[in-house]
């Protein structure tokens, strides 16, 4: 991006500023829930048809894939793939983003109507603000931009938005591996970039380059035939949710140590230069606990200093327990004895932890501490979801433009960081394809995605328009030959070990 | 009851089936639901307003007594006070009933709408039909039959009707105290009858002379401040829901047995004489399982013997778990960290066992659970609702008048049964008034009231009427003067050992 340029374009997104809100307002305005598609598949559509809209109304060229996974008993979103092709010798990037939201309802605990955007002190709050209809939709704005300048576009882009995220990505997985094939829509991308987590910080910009997995439970505990009266039959049964909390309670301690055996086995030990990492991380103890809602009544952390903080939420695995499906769960009392219970509880898993190997772990130790019990009732553990860590290089061209664009609009480098989240298509696009995946932050560490009050601040909405933007003129500058050309040469362990070996993905090396 | 008016009255009922179905159906359709006043306060006042309509239009005086737990902050249903007056010297009962029921809804694993009554095979299907609206009806359609068959009622019916019964009979305990004063509406009533408990069977009738208490807890831990996304903050905190379950799990073993110390010390010991009762009643186990959803995957209950079964229902106390507040609920997978939890768990209490002295024993147990977990989150206990239990004597003239009606209606002496539920305002109404309550139940074993598919047969409802109907005049026939005009003079040790000698309460023989 020309210098000249650039200050056309920031000022361009600086005068659209009222513009973006109320899009956005437009798109959290419609409840987009994919775990409940009984009740909300017509929002995900109506979601994804209003940013196929804007595609199509900006001459992109789009296509809805009807999702793999639908059958006779239940129809999934479909994922909205959309292109905006300048030249086929240009370099592409595809970015991915999500258009569906976790649930919420104002009776959770929020301040205002979840699905109405209200903006309050440069914050703007509601469901998907943030996670992910903000950062989702910066990319329509800046081709909207372009246009508005009259500038061609600096790489061809591709647009990859699922309306399944917060629900596992049913059919997404699928869809990567079809359209990850020769001649197919995902073959020549030679870059990928992902807006879908979190800055460490406030206030400091980062590039992420690690993710953990999941590994997400449910185990069930079938008692009696239905819901009884615990006065009437309360005494003569063996109850349901007796044996679930006694189960639950063999998972993990306060202390967030994971009782289940063989889980802490795979996790890769701690390397000194791994260490040294943390050390500089813009990262500060107390701000974290003021801004998160991380605090309990006692102001106490389960670690008082960043490393170990970090490590716990990034590089270790954790175990937290959600919930009970089939309980008693509203305000006040209801004198019932469940028929049957399920609980709910994940791991976050680490690189080298396989999701199938873990569940092996957790329903050995479910079965024996249920055998323990030497109750008649009937146990069902299932696996969820399963996704594997996932861990990149923050020496790769992709995420060094990225780094660049971050200075330009922000004045300083990034952080490079990790997240205890899941993205677990993150792993999915590097497998299928062999390129780079770039995870690129724009929202806060106090966003509260998942949480009640979501936000979005406006800052980081434009600035976020911005970074993106000028990434992508730093995209297009990477000379040398289209990664998606490059035929992969795996790397050896020792060459894995040297940051920047690589061109195409992080595990390869580009051959013509 | 005249054997010529028995005739004409069996007949009046028989011939007002139809109608009888269709104002059921009306009633059912009102969903009163007393533990959701938010939503529906409406609906309990409405319920209440249509039955009074029906009391006015039979010529009785009716009188909404305004709750008196009332405030700035929440409003409760009224209590419906009616009255029948036939004459001073005549004696009088007084029976009681509710009108609001515990929520329903079709997806909780209705078959129906619960809020439709559905007639099927003989039964009447929705919320409220057996508990108790079907039951509480039947004293209006009684006065209507001897309105239209141009006879006096034997003996002066008082109506006492609330609408929280479902949600611990907000405002009566002190409705009942003050009615009971000299010169209020209870003070002249010589016996109570309330018909909202269930056969022990599904075919013989059973008057039920004991109750269990109840202690319902809320256990709460609060952790952070507001819920988190395990992936961004999983590992960093002590999480709420681990500590909760880990307390939950101390509190009662797969086999039903109470683990907190102290609860088993005040539970009356068993005598040759008790345990004798339980032979001769009518309860087949296998019925039992068959007819109750109670069976589990391996067909086991807690005993396999009458005898144990009935006791561990009726006569020890038992801790059930109930489910959690705050924490996920739903189908499926939500990755949150709930900030605050409550667990919700009761206890049945049995004679001798005070709420107050059991609420000690659990604050104890949990608080010293607690404290083994190290935790900084806050524990909060809070007994919910408390009531003691109950215990009558089956030899008193009011069961003894009850138990002709059963006879006449179905040829058949009734069991003397005890209820492992709790109806709190059996004993509150005992100590308000001094005088005998009965309970006559009319609803069959099966007919899951509290759960799913809530029932009332045709048969009980048609021969409920006209045991109730048979019992006013068995009522009426009984000699000497007015309970209500005798003192009480407390009943000795041993003369309490001794089945009927008294004719005021259970506890009380007369003084003129």
């Amino acid at each position: 991006m020309s210098e000249g340029f650039q200050q056309k374009f920031f000022d361009h997104v600086d005068k659209n500023q009222a513009l973006y809100i109320e899009r956005l307002a437009e798109a959290v305005g419609i409840p987009s829930i994919s775990s409940d598609l009984e009740n909300h598949l017509g929002d995900v559509n109506q979601m994804i048809d209003w940013t196929k809209a804007h595609i199509d109304r900006l001459g992109g060229k789009t296509n809805l894939v009807v999702n793999p996974l639908n059958s006779d008993k239940i129809t999934y979103p479909p994922i909205l793939l959309g292109e905006f092709h300048v030249d086929p010798k240009k370099k592409t990037v595809c970015v991915y983003g999500h258009l569906d939201v976790q649930p919420a309802e104002k009776d959770d605990g929020w301040d205002t109507e979840p699905f109405t955007l209200v903006e309050k002190d440069g914050k703007l709050y509601g469901r998907g603000s943030t996670d992910d209809k903000g950062p989702a939709l910066s990319w329509l704005w800046i081709v909207e931009a372009h246009q508005a300048l009259g500038v061609d576009l600096p790489l061809n882009i591709k647009i990859m938005y699922e309306g399944m995220e917060e629900y596992g990505s049913e059919g997404l997985f699928e869809t990567i591996r079809d359209e990850g094939k020769p001649g197919q829509f995902l073959d020549d991308v030679d870059f990928f970039c992902i807006s879908d987590n979190y800055w460490v910080g406030k206030t400091k910009p980062c590039l992420t380059y690690g993710l953990r997995g999941l590994a997400y439970f449910q185990v069930g505990v079938k008692g009696c035939e239905q819901d009884l009266h615990s006065g009437n039959h309360g005494g003569g049964i063996h109850e349901a949710m007796t044996d679930l909390v006694r189960l639950m309670a063999t998972l993990v301690d306060t202390n967030g140590k994971i009782l289940v055996d063989g889980v802490m086995d795979s996790v890769k030990p701690l390397t000194p230069e791994e260490e040294a990492l943390y050390e500089s991380i813009d990262f500060n103890v107390e701000s974290y606990k003021e801004e998160n809602g991380v605090k309990n009544v006692s102001d106490k952390l389960l670690y008082d200093n960043k490393k170990d903080l970090l490590m716990h939420r990034w590089r270790y695995p954790t175990l937290s327990i959600h919930g009970i499906e089939g309980a008693f769960s509203g305000k006040g009392a209801k004198t019932v004895i469940p028929a049957g219970v399920k609980g709910k509880f994940s791991l976050r898993l680490v690189p080298d932890q396989d999701p199938k190997q873990i569940e092996k772990c957790v329903k050995a130790h479910l079965e024996t501490e249920f055998a323990k019990l030497q109750s008649p009732n009937k146990l069902e553990i299932e696996l969820i979801h399963g996704a594997v860590a996932w861990l990149s290089d923050p020496k790769h061209p992709n995420y060094q433009a990225a780094a660049r664009a971050v200075e330009k609009v922000y004045g300083c480098e990034p952080d490079y960081t990790r997240e205890g989240g899941s993205i677990p298509i993150t792993s999915a696009i590097e497998e299928a394809t062999g390129m780079n995946v770039l995870l690129l932050p724009i929202g806060a560490c106090d966003d509260m995605a998942h949480s009640q009050n979501e936000k979005y601040n406006i800052s980081n909405m434009m600035n976020g328009i911005k970074v993106l933007g000028v990434y992508l003129h730093e995209l297009g500058k990477i000379q040398g030959p289209k990664p998606s050309d490059c035929k992969c040469i795996p790397l050896t362990q020792e060459e894995l070990m040297v940051p920047g070996a690589f061109l195409r993905g992080f595990k390869c090396k580009c051959e013509m």
